[in-house]
């Protein structure tokens, strides 16, 4: 009777973490598609990351409802603890970061096409790409239970900051040139914007799969700074 | 002895509820001074927004762990178990509205002095006001346990949608009159986007106060649009 009890937590532990996966999956494909629609002016496309959203929700609602009823029928301690709420906690960062590429795919219309520059969708997606090599990572890493490479991870974050800064410039610098370029380049900056939360996101996901393996938290937490915005430079 | 273990889980549900009533003070807080901070360019109190979210994160850490503790030592059921998810889902929605106020606070100095005009920073101000009383209310409404007000609570964040929408209309009309006005008009751009984004945070409060009350969904949650990434104006 034990055995059984201890093996059927062991089947719902695995059941959350195939969904904690499956969300991952689905927030690889959001992002990219949502990169590529706003660089490709693909509003159909768009619509597929609004509609993904939804499905999004629901997972996590069944992850939290799974994970809470787990916890209440079963009490675990320790070890299993740390992974059910780990798992809730990766569950919100994923859903977040599904939320943040439907808003980008919601600007898609609004940037409007041919609006952007060779140079500037280039530095886009530059970003993007970065972005997308974390939200892919970080899942990949937790599953191998590769802890070196979920520290080496959170750090890479730096990078997606770094071309952010770089992306606000020259946004910036387009609006300067032409106000025509302003409304456009206004959505753009949100959409930067919301590239470089989802890489705090994978940053949160990276510390909590780490304090899940490991029982620790990550030594020395970077600090999250937006560069952009430090006092002004001379307009 | 069944007596004591009933007392001693209204003891920490109630110990529970006080934690969400701190962070929410402390959201409430945290908004009309940063928002004071914007408007006033003191960046000595924004400076005191920064360190109140490190307070704020202490709080829903201690608020999260006591809640799990719960759930895993007293196997709540229906009711109970509801009220204490709810707990830790508003104080997960209070942390967010934190960090919002400080992105506002970090961008004091980015916006520099005199740069608002008289009308904008009305503008401005009048829709922190609104999302103000929206942050202070719904966890009045649901210490009161008020439900057609939360339910006229949720509603309510429609009229900060189009304040939102009104104030990202004046800025590029400031951006486009004179490119000198681009730089401080993006930080507001983001600022102003953070006030929407606390009310979204709010609704989300007010359903799940809603929900915790009662044990049923808000009817129709309204679509949360961002109307100004419609398709875009004429530049």
């Amino acid at each position: 009777m034990a055995e059984h009890t201890v093996t059927s937590f062991d089947d719902d532990l695995a059941h959350i973490s195939r969904l904690v996966g499956a969300m991952a999956d689905l927030a690889g494909t959001m992002v990219g598609d949502a990169t590529r629609a706003l660089i490709e002016s693909d509003t159909g496309l768009a619509q597929r990351v609004v509609s993904d959203d939804v499905v999004m929700d629901a997972r996590q609602r069944e992850l939290d409802n799974r994970a809470i009823t787990l916890i209440a029928k079963r009490q675990p301690m320790a070890d299993d603890l740390r992974a059910v709420v780990g798992a809730i906690r990766m569950a919100g960062d994923l859903e977040r970061i599904g939320d943040l590429a439907k808003n980008i795919a919601k600007r898609v219309g609004a940037v409007g096409q041919g609006s952007m520059s060779r140079d500037l969708s280039h530095s886009i997606d530059a970003m993007a790409q970065l972005v997308l090599i974390q939200v892919k990572g970080v899942v990949e890493e937790y599953s191998a239970g590769d802890t070196a490479a979920l520290a080496r991870l959170r750090n890479d974050d730096e990078r997606i900051d770094v071309k952010y800064t770089s992306v606000f410039r020259e946004l910036l610098t387009y609006m300067m040139e032409d106000p025509r370029n302003i409304t456009a380049c206004t959505h753009l900056l949100f959409c930067a914007k919301n590239l470089e939360r989802i890489g705090d996101h994978v940053t949160n996901i990276a510390e909590n799969a780490y304090y899940v393996l490991t029982g620790e938290q990550l030594p020395a937490a970077r600090p999250k700074t937006d560069e952009t915005a430090m006092p002004a430079p001379a307009a």
